[in-house]
């Protein structure tokens, strides 16, 4: 790869910290950010990470009119051993690249992503939190930024990484949540956006869950977008059902989205030889397994919450209770391995963790 | 209504307008802008005209990464009269508020943002331009922009009126296009966002349009996400063709804009006494008829291009060329009545048209 030079200006006013034993998701961000451009013709440039500070737009800049963005989550932990790692970076790296291709946005080379990253986190060493459940979430983005009314592919872009110490995404916690199937609203469709991270497919979700709230759900269960019949994913996480003993997920079809969490559990039950497939699900079949007390388990997938274990299914009018609304035995295993992997308590076998080297406090300073 | 107070702030520093006779669309802004601010709890407030200048955000705002947001598009004419008119702005208003509840942004009181359209219009007036198919294009838009990575409505947002002084939106002007059919890509599928005017489906629809480009073709015709059958729209544009004297146009099914010049071609045409038709039609249909010679006309419609005539369609291998590929006499007939209507030159038997009223120069300085 090309060698990146990446400039470092610190903040001259660190924030207070908040409080780390009562952290809300997404609220608190530390003092630094990453930033790299995109001109046209120059390619990806300007790699620096500077005080946390207001992005300034033209108003007419295209991602507030045409959504041109896409984004990525991944957490930072803190381990017993005071080190710090990320779990399969590479793996969001590579999904930024494929949402890229999707928008019509730059590829962004991914060492000099990372790189990024990693310093970032290095010089916010302090920020990732140490309890139980707690991590540093990291979200890089990128956005349009040319001030343009056409629609058309954006000239000009900034890739951002921000910092947000993060306690548990559900106030539930591990415990199971009750989630309502779909029937109006769709995510996403065959040849849409859905196997992207970009903002729209989020911004087409919330009505749904609003009215899934008010109907005292947590979630939505998905289903496809040409019949309306095959399970896609649960709220903005993947979605798996433990049936007669065979683990069942979606297969990835385009309009569903690549989770690396998915992928972290896909490998973790093949080497632990249990039955596993990915395939089309249809909610008459999940309903009939059901009926025939099948269905052990169910849980969703994600970065945020790692495991999420679904209690209730609402489907036509039915409330359909998993596991006796408790958390299954597989989704707890699963949870505790890897959250165990992340946090440097359980062996890796896949060498899933990276972890984020201390800089030599020369490098660091050298260009403040 | 509420009366609401509209702060104006005018600009030290004019801009050097642009050569009018030469605009391209959407680069050039204005000297002021129109906001309104959004606060959960207190409703919009702090509706104000000020210089126009970047927007200020934090980088977790929230539209950088779920992408709630909605906008709308309309023309403000330069009559022979000196006097400046809006066409059917009522119309804009009712479809932003739509767009609101699909993306659960709060409803906003149309005739406020009505008002600060036309009291930034007036005080841009010398901005509109005169010459023969420019207008002074108007983007209103809402953003946005509480700072929180979590998936749920904002709880602030901003309201925001830019002007652009435009030429003609495609350079080929009235020519007729090429346009491909799409049978990859999806713009829009029911229970999706596909009649909301919102960020996110133009952002997906870019990937398609780009390797249409690349294939010689102007714009793709969209078919339906669910059976990849029906026409639904081409590129950002209503979709009409005139099939042995009847002119169809899809019926307006959840995944298609209701685009206010397709409605206002729908009452023309009814006023003409021309059959005309809402209704599904498929690829399959149409090629049909276009091989016993019925295809007579297509053209897309909108408020950017208003009238854009479709020449040639590429479909399986094929090009179907309509009217020889030049611009049918219904399509010019209903580009200069609009244009007409729009510009005053002809009569508005609709009352479609809205003045842009002389502020009093005191009312203009008062809170200046």
């Amino acid at each position: 790869m090309t060698e990146f030079k990446i400039d470092i200006t610190l903040t001259e006013n660190p924030k207070q910290k908040p409080d780390f034993a009562h952290l809300d998701f997404g609220k608190n961000f530390t003092d630094h950010m990453f930033i790299v451009d995109y001109t046209k013709g120059k390619g990806w440039h300007d790699a620096r990470i500077v005080p946390y500070q207001p992005i300034t737009l033209d108003p007419a800049a295209m991602v507030f009119h045409y959504g041109q963005t896409v984004f990525e989550g991944l957490k930072a932990y803190h381990t017993s051993e005071e080190e710090v790692l990320l779990f399969r970076p590479d793996m969001n790296m590579k999904r930024l690249n494929r949402s890229n291709d999707r928008l019509c946005i730059p590829h962004i080379d991914e060492e000099l992503a990372l790189n990024g990253i990693k310093k970032l986190i290095d010089l916010e060493r302090e920020w990732v939190p140490t309890a139980e459940g707690t991590s540093l979430y990291v979200r890089p983005f990128i956005i349009a930024t040319e001030p343009y009314l056409g629609v058309a592919p954006s000239k000009r872009y900034q890739f951002i990484v921000i910092l947000s110490p993060v306690g548990a995404y559900y106030k539930e916690g591990i415990n199971p949540v009750k989630i309502a199937v779909e029937r109006q609203f769709v995510r996403a469709t065959i040849g849409g956006t859905g196997n992207a991270k970009t903002a729209g497919n989020y911004a087409g979700s919330l009505k749904a869950q609003e009215v899934a709230e008010a109907d005292g759900y947590s979630q939505v269960l998905w289903l496809d977008g040409r019949e309306n019949k095959y399970i896609e994913e649960v709220g903005s996480m993947n979605i798996f059902f433990k049936i007669n003993g065979e683990v069942v997920t979606p297969m990835l079809n385009g309009s569903i989205l690549e989770g690396v969490t998915r992928d972290s559990i896909l490998k973790l039950l093949a080497h632990w030889n249990i039955p596993v497939s990915e395939r089309k699900l249809s909610m008459e079949e999940l309903y009939e397994a059901y009926q025939q007390g099948l269905v052990e388990e169910a849980f969703g997938t994600g970065t945020a919450a790692v495991i999420s274990p679904v209690g209730e299914l609402f489907w036509e009018n039915e409330k359909l209770v998993i596991n006796g609304g408790k958390t299954g035995e597989l989704s707890k295993k699963l949870y505790d391995t890897l959250t165990g992997i992340q946090l440097g308590t359980e062996s890796d076998p896949f060498g899933w963790t990276v972890k984020v080297e201390k800089q030599e406090p020369a490098t660091l300073s050298q260009t403040n």
